[in-house]
C-alpha cells in the first residue's frame, strides 16, 4: 500500500534514504536452496555504482553489500533475505543549499507537498540510491533465471540522435556507455562528455531483451506480463515511455502486416515483442524505454522556496550527465524480478495433482 | 494473484467470458453514501458497446447493466457492488471454426499453452467483452472524481498518419471516431472505412488528459502514479506503448530544456506530464498510448492447429477495423479507477490525529 | 482492503445483501481443468439452507446456485468463477420495524456507525446469507482436497452442557443437529427445541478435523496455518473462541506432558492439533470453536433508536434457536478454502528447477 | 505470500534468524510527522529481552535497536522505517547437538520438511527472537495509539491453576510475572520457579484489554477486527487458543443473557468483548489467549534424527520455564499493530469529499 514493495511471490521491499544510515532490501519469498554468495550480489552492484568512468558521477561510494539474514551456509533457506549497504561518502554539506528550495525536475516539490516533511539530503528517498536494494534483489533473481535458461540483456540503444545499429551483446560491458554497437558507443561517449562540459544533461533510450522465457507467463487480465513489466520499468526514476515490439510504430501498421503468423516451427515474426494477450509467447521479450535527461544540471533555473518565493537554483555537486549506462543494471534487475515472480505465479496452478 | 483484480482500496474484480452467461465486476472498497443509478453506469457502457457506427463492429449486443448488490435506495453502502451484463447476441456458431486453430495476433495460442484448456468462443476471457466490467466500475470512479473536481478526457489523437491538431474536448463525442479535431476526425473516418472495405485493420494513438488532479497522488517508490497508470493502460487489450508528457521525445532533450521550471504561480511548463518522482504535481496528467490494428481481419494468414499442424485462417465474423473509438471509454475508466484509488490511498496517512 | 476477499492464490470475494437481488462469490485463482458441476455446489448449499428441520429457521429459501463464468464444458478454465443465488423469499416487510432501531447482539449498531448508512433489511450485508458465497467456493475447494486425499469434517461437539462423546463421522449427516454421537444428538435436539419454545437461543461448540493434510502447509511467521485457520473461523458470524489441539487446556500442562514425542513411525501424540511453528505436521488438524446463541430472540430487550432514544425490541420473524447445525458446512467450507490456498502457496516455491 | 509481513496500510515485514547477523523489521506505511526516538523503541524491547529475572532465561542479549531509515530529525517521513538488532550472545556451540535431530514441540521437524533446509542454530527463523522486529514496530504503533487516546494492556491472567482475581493495571510492571494481582503474582512466581528447578515448563493464559478504541474499526466480512486480532495473536509462537468477551463460555449461555443490551448511555454489558459483526463497538476490546508450556525442557524426550532414526533428546541451554511474562509486550505489540492498521483502514473511506 505504501509503495515500497514489488512482486507477489518473489517480493521485495526496499528501504533507506540517500544520506540516511543505510539503503537496502528485504526479499521475501525466495525459494530455498538457491546458492547465493556475497559476490553474486556485489558484481551487479558494481555495475550500478558511481565513479565507473568519465561519463558517470565521480562520487566515490563503494557500495559494499552485507547479507543479514535468509542465507545459511551459502544457500537460501526460504526465509526473508535482508541485504543492505551502509552509506559512506554522503557529504551532507553539499545539499544544505537545497534545504528550503525545490530543484526543478526533481521530486522535492511533490514529496514535500505529499508528506509535509522530507529528508532533503541528496534527494532522500527519491534518490536513485534507493535502486541499490533493487539491484541486490535482482542479482538473486538473475541467478534463478540463469538456472531456468533465461537471459536478460539491457543496453543503451540511443542517446540524443545517435542510435545503435549493430546489436552485439558481447560488446555491452566492453564500453562505458553499455551500448551494444562499438561505433555508436564511441559517438555516444563523446556526446555525453561534451554535454557534461556544458553542465547540461541528455536523455536516452534503453532496450531490454529477455531470451528463453517459457510460454505461459503472465496473468490475465490486469496482471499481464507486459503490464507488469511496464510498471516495473516506470518505477525506475526518470522513465517517460515504455513500448513493446513494434511499440508506437503500430499506429502506421495494418493488421495484415502486424499479426505475427505462426508455422509449425514457431512464430514467423515478433512484432508483438513476446506477449499475446498479456502472456509470454515463447518469443523474445523485447521492450524499449525512454529516460529523461538528469534533472541535476549546472545551469541556473527558476524555482521557488518552500514558502513559495521565487528563486534561482543550480544543482551543485557531482552528477551524471546521462544516467543511461547506470540504469542498464537496474532495468535488468527489474525485468528479472518480474520474470522470476511470474514464473513462480504461473507454476502455482499447474499440474496440481 | 490470478490477475483479475485491479486497485488496492477501490478494488475491482472482473469476471466472465465473451460467450459465457454473463460478464461483470465486483467493486470492493467503494466509499458509502455515493449516489449511483443504473443510468450512470449505462451511459458509459453505451459508449463502449458495439454497433455505434459504420466503423465499429455491427454486433447487436445491448449490454444492459444489472446492479446486484452494494447499492441501497440509490446510494452505495460501503459493501461490494456487483454489476453484470448478461450476454445475449453471442452466435456461438460463428466461432466453431476456430475451436482447434490459433488466430494470429490473438491470445488463443498463449491461453491454450498456459491453461491447457480454453473457452474458444469469441476469445473467451481474452475477449474485449471483459472490459465491460471495467467500464461499469469506471462509471462509479468517474462520479467520485467529478465531485472531487477531476475530469478525465480520452480521445483519438492519431490513426495511421492522420493526427489531430486542434484539441477541442467538446468535439470528442460529436464524431464517431472520438477525435477532438473535427477535420482530422473526418479523414480518420474515411481512412478506417476504406481499410474496413479491404478486410484489413489499422492502429491508433489515444491521448488521455486528467485535469484537476490534486498534488500528492502516487506512492513511491514502486507504486508511482505514472507506473500504475501505465500498468492500467497496458492491461487494455492491444496496447503496445505508453508515454507521459514529452514521452519518447526526451531522448532528444537537454536537462536545461526538459526540466519544468517553477514560479510562484505554478509550473512554467509540463514536459513531465503531471508527475514528479511518481507523485502528481498538480499539473494535468498527460499520457498517450498506441493500440495495434485489431487482429481479426478478413485476409487469410498462416497459422497452426492445436496439434501443431500448419493451416490458413481468416477471422470470420463482424469486427472493428480500428478499435480506438471504443477504447476511449475504457481508457477513461482505467485512468479514473487509478485516480480514485490513489486519492483514497493518499489520504489514508494524512492528518491522522 | 475492504474485507470481502479471502485467500491469496485461491481467492474468493463475496458480495450481496440478505434482501438485495442476489448473493454470490467470485473465485479467482482456481486451477484449470477441475471438473465442476452445478450439483457439486448445490449439494453443499443444501446443507446450509434454512428449513432443513424443526430446529432451523423455517424460511423457505431454495438457494439455487447459478454458475456464470469460469467453467467451460464442465471444467474450470483458470478464469474467475462467478456463482450466485438470487434472493427469493425475502419478505422485506418483516424487517421494516427495525429500520430505525439497533437489535442487541446484532451488527446494526456498528454498521450504522461505521458507514453512516445500512441496508437494514434482514441484516443486509451482516446477514449470514453472505456465507452462501463461501459455501459455493468451499464446494470447489472440497473437490480439490478430495483429489489430494484430504478430508475435512465439522460437527457439533457441544450444545449447552451436552457433549458428544463417541465421535462417529458417519453419524454426522444422519441427524439434524450434525452431531457425531447419536445419543448426544438426541439430547441436543430436545434441548434446542425446548429453548426454541421459550423464544430463546443457545450457544454451541463445533469441532473440525482435517485428515490427510500433508506436512509443510503454513507460511511462517505471520501466515501460520493455525493463524489463518483461526482468522477463517472468526470470520464466521457469532464465533467467540477458537482453539487447536489441547487448546486452553495447556494452561494446566507441563512441557514434559504437552510436547508431542516423535518415533520412526510418526508422532506419538497430537496435543498440538496438527501444526508446529505454524506449519502442518502431517497429523490431523484439530480445532474447536464456540458460537454464541443467536441474537434474534422473541424476548424483549432494551435498546436504542438511531437517534439514541431508548426502546424495547423483539426480533420478530423466523430464526434459528441454535445456529450450529447450519454452521457446520460453513466451517467445512472455510477450513477447506484455507487448506487449498495453503497447499497452492506451499508448492509455489518447491522444486522450482 | 511468504508470510513475513503483517498489516495492510501500517505494514511490517520482519527478517532475521536467532543466530544470524541480525533480526529486524521494515515498517512500511507509517504516517509522516510522528515523533520517534530510539528510546521509544528500546523501552519496549527491554520488556521483551531475556535475563529480566529468575524466571526468565538468563541469556545476556542486550538487544539494542538501530534505526536505519525513515526517521529524519526525530520524525517519521512517511518512508519505510528499518530497525534492527544485531545478534551478539549467540553461542552457536550450544546448538550443534540439535543439528541432525528434531526437538519435540519445536518447529524443527516442520521447517525441515517444508524447506528441505534449516538454520538449526537456536531455532533459526522459528526462534522467538523473530518477535524483536514486532516489538520494535509495535512501539511505534503504541505511540500513535496514545495520541488517539487508545491504551493497550496485556497481563498474565493465569499460570497452572493460579488465577489473577484483582485486576490492577498499575501492578503489572511491578512484578516479574507481569500479573495484575499482587497476591497471585507471588504464587505464580513460586510455581514457575519450582517448575524451573524440575527442568520442566508450564503454560499460561494472557488477557489483553484495549481501552478507548473508537466505534467502527473492522472490515466485514472476512477482515473483522476480532478475526484479524485472532490471527495476530495466533502468529505469536506457542499460542493454542484465543477467545473474546465471554469466549468459550457462550456454549452455556442463552441469547437472552448474552445479548448486550443498549441504553442511551451505551452498552449495559460487554459479553461480546468489544466487537459486533466484526466491528468495534466502542466498548473495551477484551481477549484472552493460552500459551503452551515452552518446548525446551531439561527432561529427556523421544524423537528422531533427520534420517528418521529414533533418539532421545534433552534441550540443553538456558530456557524460559514459562514464557508468559515475556509474551506480554509481544501481545501488546501485535494488538497495537492491528488497531493502528484498522484505524487507518477505517478512515480511508470516511468523509472523502
Amino acid at each position: 500500500m505504501a509503495g515500497n514493495s514489488f512482486g507477489r511471490i518473489f517480493k521485495i521491499t526496499t528501504f533507506g534514504e540517500s544520506h540516511g544510515k543505510a539503503v537496502g532490501v528485504v526479499v521475501d519469498g525466495c525459494p530455498p536452496n538457491i546458492e547465493i554468495s556475497k559476490e553474486d550480489i556485489q558484481r551487479e552492484l558494481d555495475r550500478r555504482r558511481p565513479g565507473q568512468s568519465e561519463i558517470t558521477t565521480p562520487r566515490a561510494e563503494k557500495d559494499e553489500v552485507e547479507i543479514l539474514s535468509g542465507v545459511f551456509e551459502g544457500k537460501t533457506t526460504g526465509t526473508p533475505i535482508c541485504m543492505l549497504v551502509y552509506n559512506s561518502d554522503f557529504r551532507s554539506k553539499d545539499y544544505s543549499y537545497i534545504k528550503d528550495k525545490f530543484r526543478p525536475g526533481h521530486a522535492d516539490f511533490t514529496y514535500y507537498k505529499k508528506y509535509g516533511i522530507r529528508d532533503y539530503r541528496g534527494g532522500g528517498r527519491s534518490s536513485s540510491r534507493e535502486t541499490i536494494g533493487r539491484v541486490c534483489a535482482g542479482a538473486i533473481a538473475k541467478k534463478i533465471l540463469r538456472k531456468l535458461g533465461v537471459s536478460v540483456y539491457a543496453y543503451v540503444l540511443r542517446v540524443g540522435d545517435i542510435v545503435a545499429k549493430n546489436i552485439d551483446f558481447d560488446e555491452i560491458e566492453r564500453n562505458p556507455v553499455r551500448c551494444p554497437d562499438k561505433e555508436a558507443a564511441k559517438k555516444m561517449y563523446d556526446l555525453i562528455l561534451s554535454i557534461k562540459k556544458e553542465g547540461d544533461s541528455i536523455g536516452a533510450i534503453i532496450e531490454v531483451v529477455a531470451k528463453g522465457v517459457p510460454v505461459g507467463l503472465g496473468e490475465p487480465v490486469f496482471d499481464r506480463l507486459n503490464a507488469e513489466l511496464a510498471k516495473a520499468i516506470f518505477s525506475i526514476p526518470a522513465v517517460k515511455g515504455v513500448e513493446f515490439g513494434q511499440g508506437f510504430n503500430v499506429v502506421n501498421m495494418r493488421g495484415s502486416e502486424n499479426n505475427d503468423e505462426i508455422s509449425s516451427k514457431g512464430f514467423l515474426s515478433n512484432n508483438a515483442g513476446g506477449t499475446l494477450g498479456g502472456i509470454s509467447s515463447g518469443e523474445d521479450i523485447v521492450l524499449r524505454f525512454a529516460i529523461k535527461p538528469p534533472s541535476s544540471i549546472l545551469i541556473s533555473r527558476k524555482s521557488i522556496t518552500i514558502d513559495g518565493e521565487e528563486c534561482e537554483i543550480i544543482t551543485e555537486g557531482r552528477h551524471d550527465p546521462c544516467v543511461a549506462p547506470r540504469v542498464v543494471p537496474i532495468a535488468e534487475a527489474m525485468v528479472s524480478l518480474v520474470l522470476v515472480d511470474y514464473y513462480l505465479i504461473d507454476r502455482v496452478r499447474k499440474n496440481i495433482f
